[in-house]
């Protein structure tokens, strides 16, 4: 079997896993005041080149947008986001369960239309009875976007002066930031990425993490008593050194970004695969998801050596298939991958 | 100057307002439990042909959505509605900060397209991995709807079965039901939407009343100890008498159907008004509001002599604008209106 | 039958429904723009000498409550009130529907041990680990309290020190404000009362109007875009006259007061008369209502003839229960209850 | 340097952790569908002897108790705790931020008056008023309490039919679960635990494993659609790999009970060291953690040598402090304490 149906299905990469190994049985305390978060949280300001940022260690995803965009908000306001966003869509409704809305607004390969936002902002801040609606807030955005793709740096530009022009906040879901990073179409570093967005995560789960990610506010700024807020949200673990650890990991020697070459350098030859093998591109994705369109039967088919994620039904008789690299994909499988095809 | 703003600017009809008075100084019990709601309730479930009704007094429209969305849906549940819908734009996010997502759907002149409500439960019931994305729990629809259109009886059939089908409950915001009731175009009468609805609400406050909608679950089946979660949100009045005094006015002779009346036949007199005047209709409305589209030089000249309502910019030069009638407009201001056009 | 259940068995004082009939058909702009609204919140501004004053009009107490609780504290902070506190016991559990601990503390009759409220803000912001406990970000008190009893003014500036001292906002329930300004054992005039806290509310509902209750900010400084937070809470009445002409009334020529004093004259009587018929008081109340101690065959007897309200259980053979005045009681039927007695 | 803060100050235990190393590279799915939580789920029920019981991993035990009380219990519903519970005092207000009542109840040593508890439910069910209240729906007990201190049987089934009285759930913390079931004072199996409540949970985070709980329906009947409730916390791990490895681990040749009896094995001999030295017992502990009253100067002394707890003012001279043994305590680090001491 070749598995290419996300990138979190094998555990941690070996050096994530050998930190929490080599320091497991001294004694810490407890809570993410540990000298594992701390040595972390350094090295990642140094990695992002924010001496004033703060940092914060969280378990997942859908727990760090919730308490990001939940503690950050006042309850008048909502978060802006694409019709497709991950808070949007694929998270439970964590976000209106947080007492907020989400407002969706036309996207296109995931990523906001910006134009359309502005003209949004603009009419909302515009309309004399815009006390009865939801206030935008924030500027919700994931790099790379569900659908793999990635904003060029003058369009993180535009959209941090849209956010700047309205008073609202610009943050960065990084789930997937290393795979962002690596892309040879991306022309926006980390600290690039950290000077332009108010708060933003980096992905530790799908980029060679057990668990994790790390939140942080560059400019600092987080929420009064944030630790309360992240133990009611229960989301702060005692053993927060797991977490410290694996980050400090993560950020030594440039793992992370390490992690995030290796994956896209099989994407690449994932693509050039797939395109030998005359597949349809859904669309042009220059990170580690690569989504194709197949007809029903050929899934069923691949389905009994591959696995691989339904996207969604493209017509009657085709879906949209995603096939993802990660740091643990080796290039054996992508040769094997493409002589299944 | 002439008064078009919105069918809320007068206080209560002289009838109802009548009813408070004369029982004013007449000791009662607290909390709904008095005669004047015992005997609203009655009248209300006489009108809706419903014996088994459960009827409760609340005191405005977005409370009333609120309270119902909130306590019949399952924390993992949000509600469909039209993307112009009431809950979905001018509620300030009430529904969201009770904890539950707006599915906002594509919608015409106000109403759900429900070819498109219908594929997306299709899709979503048959995605395998909707356990995490909010399911859709209850349709939203307002009777009249935001832009005064109507849903047919075969609309409302065609909601009903796909509610049915997918196990969704189906609730009417009636804040304007007595406008839509009295339409001419209107093929429902109110016992065949109670029939058709798991619960909906007639609303007081824009039809006759000072406040108050009256809430019906026309089979039964309001959520366990309703008292105390509209307690809770801080919805239950002391004096529930002021509530009952105005449905039970509202109910005594048809009064409420009565001003529905009296409201369209005045909408007829204003269509034909401003149709003679040459103005433009933004859609074609069969109740109380319509909304023409006029040159923004037109509308500041007009705003000397008239109130009414800025709707929405059209274009560049020009705006949609709402007239609306009430149980309270009369035929000497149309006459009016017409001279000052 | 006579009345002596609660302060709210009747409608308005004639004077106040006066200003709503002679207002009623006046078209006039929704949710709090009128000029009634204005007048009231201008007039009120005069009484309690507060110039910079913001004042808004909410339905009820409970509602007042969770709107003011839960827009002042942080996510992470809770409300000191007294175990028997209204917010405590009797409204559903609203505050901590939206979002907030109640902080019970001991009290005696009513009020907070301010004593033992001092010792644990002074444990909770000495305790180096209180940032994974609740916040204590405001006090709440009842003026008069939920048994009658009222704090005096040097208790007042005690509370006012403690709050200051520890960054707490100190919050006033008056739903029965004006039955504690009356009485002969009240120390503070409304005046007073504004300058000591940094919001209290002006109970309407329970003195002489149909619904409503007048918040005040007294410095200023109500939470931003407020009038978003009422409509979230769907505590936004479209026709805002209706509250507004009530405290247009109740602030014309010290109708407030004088109904005040009015209860409380009614309430000195009653004392009195139960006195004389040697029944035993649970505690002494300086207001309107009024707590005795009888045996269980006794309210039996007297339920017959009277409408009085069951408190609590006392012992096996005895409860506490209520007799309350209001604006509305006579001398009449003190009279007539002394003699049923 | 001593150690003694806690018992989650060290990482895995080696047999937990080798678990996570020797299954890492393994490519499984995700969000708890893998093979290793599979396998922890049916050990765990075969352990319960409750065949039919459901079994869901999370992270923490804030985390828990705000999915358990929150997904159980209606929205007019709030949870009894001790004054003293977890709930009640140390997370952050989690519960009344998911919008329920924690229903505070007297205590001794952690434990909650049985009979008070009949007294309130009694009383409040009685009481005709009671829709003005919190309905209570759950009993919450932590076993072992936060003191350290054991429910006996015959308390559980006090409690068990307290609840079954009154229509109440009864839930169970064992986030120390495994050093309660190893106390010779203990008289309740796991099973019989299983059999008495209607959910609780097996905490692994101080109990071997790095990061996880257990939480177990015996009886089944977990709320409909629960992993999206996880997902909608911020709960619902991509790699739910993780918890099911540790779990696996611990159920594995009884690993979690012979933790418990060694962390208890070491306490029994604290407890000896400290009578030894003459310290003076806060209560009588029969498991791991152990309160002393000490001398604030004694206090600051032992500091430079050993980590402990502050637990609380005991006077204006002395305080009480904690010693907990863990899994990893060892029998020199005891003998060093005494000298110390």
């Amino acid at each position: 079997m070749l598995y290419f149906e996300n990138d979190y299905q094998q555990g941690a990469h070996p050096s994530v896993l050998e930190r929490i190994v080599e320091t497991n049985l001294i004694p810490m305390s407890g809570y993410g005041t540990d000298p594992l978060c701390e040595s972390a949280r350094e090295k990642i300001k140094a990695a992002c080149e924010s001496p004033n940022a703060e940092v914060y260690f969280l378990s997942g995803g859908t727990q760090t947008n919730r308490i990001v965009i939940s503690t950050l908000l006042a309850p008048y306001q909502g978060v802006i986001a694409a019709k497709t966003g991950h808070v949007s869509v694929h998270e439970g409704g964590a976000i209106e369960a947080s007492g907020h809305k989400v407002i969706e607004l036309p996207c296109e390969n995931g990523k906001i239309d910006i134009q359309k936002a502005r003209e949004y902002a603009s009419a909302f801040f515009a309309d004399e009875n815009n006390e009865h609606m939801v206030f935008p807030g924030m500027v919700y955005i994931s790099f790379p976007t569900e659908l793999g793709t990635l904003y060029s740096k003058s369009e993180l530009l535009e959209l941090r002066r849209l956010c700047s022009e309205y008073n609202m906040l610009l943050y960065a879901d990084g789930a997937r930031l290393g795979y962002a990073l690596a892309s040879p179409e991306c022309d926006v570093s980390l600290e690039e990425l950290a000077s332009l967005c108010d708060v933003f995560y980096i992905g530790g789960t799908k980029l060679g993490a057990l668990i994790g990610e790390a939140l942080v506010f560059p400019k600092g700024g987080a929420p009064g008593h944030f630790i309360t807020l992240i133990k009611q949200n229960g989301a702060l673990l005692a053993k927060g050194r797991l977490l410290g650890a694996q980050f400090d990991a993560l950020f030594t020697d440039e793992l992370y970004l390490r992690l995030g070459r290796h994956a896209i350098a099989m994407a690449e030859e994932l693509k050039a695969a797939l395109r030998r093998k005359g597949m349809r591109f859904y669309l042009e994705s220059p990170t580690n998801q690569q989504f194709v369109i197949m007809k029903n039967e050929a899934i069923e088919r691949l389905r009994q050596f591959v696995r691989f994620s339904f996207w969604e039904k493209y017509d009657d008789e085709s879906a949209v298939v995603r096939f993802a690299t990660s740091w643990a994909t080796d290039i054996e499988s992508i040769a094997a991958l493409e002589k299944v095809l």
